[in-house]
């Protein structure tokens, strides 16, 4: 079709294409979650529809985005790792961010009914996101054991805030005042002393949050002759800090 | 809390500000919107449901950023324009184009059901977003008659396609090829002479696009005993290209 | 000639044009240059063999990129506009940051002796430089002021400084501490009661820095037959911070 | 001292610092150096002089910044190398290709008469910069592996060409003509069986390009009672395309 004379704006665009042979994560993270949880009742210290409804959507986008090798959430927050060869978007940044995050947010309205069946968002909720390059291995395990101990760390805290609220009916200026200075050991300490929770003993999925990986599984062929493979996105809540789950998953840092 | 050793990892994130003093626009865009237009039985060539969908979503990405001074939408894109001296996410251009495109993404699907009350989306819809800068007056303005020139040349092209289809029975690949090498006052004539259509009373929505605007109204006070002032977001559906919108409007252009 | 399988790496390589339609400033910094003019005994306060040498090589970069409308230096920097709609480089950042520098290092040093016939550099000086965008005209203008009102306040000071020390006998510690916390009138009244140095009346080069821009001389034709006109770089030190220079040199800042 | 009010024009300066762990290389590259040479009468196809002021103006660069840790110079270029971890200017990009390229520059410059005794330049030589990144060992190796490949096929053609211009009075347009579409194999037997050359037995720094690095080398002590080892910078001309280089200088590839 005919051009304007008006067309030569396009090229105040730029081109931000992210270095090659890198590790891209693009996070999304809750804008103002604190204050939509309390207004969503989500449960405190966690709310397992509200995790359900992440993994749903994190789930959504690794299904569209074939080269994201793995994703990590916790809380509000999901990180999307893509493989380092990946041409996705021929590696344009603000290309890959807005269309995770937008899938991930639309997903995470779209599936809403699903874990909160008696409600509707009271407002549209909205999520921000970035993407950040790792160049090395070693790298992209640093920044996904940063989540992960994050997520232990708050959720240690928001457990035991929580009990100290909800159990022994402190309000939350005692509770932060209790455990203000409190290392991990003075929580747990806590925990098992005053509650009886056994920390260690909380499910994983609060612990160490959730990862998303792919893995082929039989699927049975329609004419009832066998089985074939098929990749699928599964949910593990395992630790990725230590070298066990990297030996086992070893393709993942494997480059192709 | 405490840091871990794995926060190193947040210095790999690059800093992303605009340059200050030039008009930042973020523009979202329909991903595979032909597609999902077809499948979710968009009227052709305008579906209005749509539409006005796309700029209830606009109006409420507005609502939320007080530094966007315009937006301008046509098709399944909206272009957001944030004034010059904005300090919004310190000008950081990803966390700008991510809330935004999630923004929209969010309300496109949480009020979908208003516009279209009959039906579900099949799946969760996908925008993507962009940044860019236009450092003058004379700048933003051509980037707003790009977009204004580009719904006209669609729009009437589309009109001209769907009526040959629609009314005179061509098959879409008939109707192309008609279409081909055609100027605009050929299309016209097509709409005219074939179809009594004149292309200028077409609704203006559809060939200008909309323009979403803050206007002072007064509303009534809650005693009874007068009115104040309030802003809101008004649409518009005039032309950007010539002058008088500017001229009925030049607070926009004018530097605080 | 034949490509070898290692040419990928040229993909690691980023784009980095400058946003259309802004002003390019690239400019140049002596790199140590404190211990630099010591070491080659730099008069004190100012050096003016140091001075026309830094403008020879100034110049020299103006004469190679025509597009650079003006330039400004003082002590041991020089900044070197591009006019805003420059193609050069095709407006690449650290292409022009490079040539630049490199160019005015390079003149720099094949034009020392010139400057200092008696001595040969200990050592090759360096000058780092930097690409800057400025949207604006009003931009551009307060670029300038920055640096001529830092030229000011600093040639003052250096003024005061070394009088108390060449003339008064004091040592560096005891001129600092007799300046610490004055103001510019304070430093007027010392240069003028303990001196007789009229600041006003010292060199407009020392007090205002130097501006490069190009002027239409004419020029003898070879047959004496009359003259014709000709572009040529002149230095003025003169103010850039009042009107009166840009309404003298409007073209400067008419978009062509 | 005093700020002034046009102090905000330096919130237009960007923030480049490059992507934490990964290899940056600042390559410079001679600006018109097929005429420089001309102008110069460099001698044909390699000027000795010419490489070993390269060279020199290289080692320069390594005597300042000691975070370089590898160099590779061939023709009109020079590529450094700066260890992963490097710290220097905080990583920024333009900080280190203009710092990099003007001392370059400057030392080329200021040691030309080392090089060349009986002449000066006939103008002031420049020199462009540009800063890549590579992620990983592979990539630098690839990088440098690249030049050393382009290094080989130049010479080659060089060495082949001004043969025939100057051994065998061809036309610079008929020695071409002879070479168009000719593989490394007709060059070789082009040199051996027209003009008796063994092209494996040319001067390695023709065919390889040269390498510095830095090692540790027994100085004398002052008093005569020994020696101590101190880092110098040393030439080398030898393959960095297979693996023995590195496997003898593994600590290159080492992160500390």
């Amino acid at each position: 079709m005919a051009k304007s004379k008006f067309e030569y704006v396009r090229l105040f665009e730029t081109e931000d294409r992210c270095l090659p042979n890198s590790w891209i994560v693009v996070r999304v993270d809750g804008k103002g979650f604190h204050k939509f949880s309390t207004e969503h009742d989500y449960e405190k210290p966690n709310d397992m529809r509200a995790l359900s409804l992440m993994n749903k959507a994190a789930a959504s986008v690794m299904e569209e985005f074939k080269d994201i090798c793995l994703a990590y959430g916790q809380s509000d927050e999901y990180s999307f790792v893509f493989r380092k060869e990946t041409q996705v978007y021929s590696r344009r940044s603000a290309k890959l961010s807005t269309n995770v995050c937008s899938l991930f947010t639309s997903a995470f309205v779209y599936y809403w009914s699903e874990h909160f069946p008696s409600s509707k968002p009271l407002y549209p909720p909205v999520f921000d996101g970035r993407t950040v390059l790792y160049p090395s291995n070693q790298n992209i395990r640093d920044y996904l054991s940063w989540r992960q101990a994050d997520c232990h760390i708050n959720n240690l805290y928001n457990t035991t805030f929580w009990a100290l609220i909800l159990k022994a009916g402190l309000t939350p200026g005692e509770a932060e005042q209790k455990l203000k200075g409190t290392l991990s050991g003075d929580k747990n300490e806590i925990l098992f002393s005053q509650f009886s929770i056994n920390y260690n003993k909380e499910p994983e999925m609060l612990r160490k949050g959730t990862i998303l990986v792919r893995r082929k599984v039989p699927v049975a062929l329609p004419d009832g002759s066998g089985t074939r493979e098929k990749s699928q996105v599964i949910q593990l809540h395992t630790d990725v800090i230590g070298d066990e789950f990297w030996n086992e998953n070893n393709h993942l840092l494997t480059i192709s």
